[in-house]
């Protein structure tokens, strides 16, 4: 199993969407923070503060970016860039586990 | 906010009970292992494998451990025990942000 190692974890989750997304707050040793969460099947919009790399660890989703008119689907093993001061709709099809990296 | 440090955290959550519930698993440095997760209001029987401490951090719940007949209340800034190879009904009032320790 895929592991991040020397890591300082948040004993309290964020939990949004009322549970449809879960994650735990992390900050490794030279003070960059991520964090690691769950989105069950769903259809939800998330606003960003700093941008964001959204690694998918498992399951599928479509997301449509701030601004564009297409949906683009991802799959465990992807990648997504979100700029700063945005927002992104994400329709998970496929309970989506995942890395968020910011900045 | 509350942490754990010098961790190795699972990429990949498990989640339970159609998403009723979620934790990541995570590793000290000394191979200790723990799991951080969240349960959304509901009642759920869970099985455990090794003994089981289960630290409230958020959240409200009523536990009733195999073989007793009556729930006792927990919430947080409390602790529960769990036997091994046992199993125990939790009914979660206010969604509960735990630390699970093991062994």
């Amino acid at each position: 199993m895929e592991l991040i190692d020397n890591v300082s974890v948040a004993k309290k989750a964020n939990v949004y969407f009322d549970g449809k997304c879960i994650s735990h707050s992390l900050t490794l040793a030279d003070g960059t923070k991520k964090s690691v969460g769950v989105i069950l099947p769903s259809t939800l919009t998330f606003n960003t503060g700093a941008p964001e790399i959204m690694e998918l660890v498992a399951g599928e989703c479509r997301i449509t970016l701030k601004g564009e008119s297409e949906a683009k689907a991802y799959k465990a093993g992807e990648s997504f860039n979100v700029p700063g001061d945005s927002s992104f709709q994400i329709e998970v099809t496929d309970t989506l586990h995942y890395v968020c990296h910011f900045g």
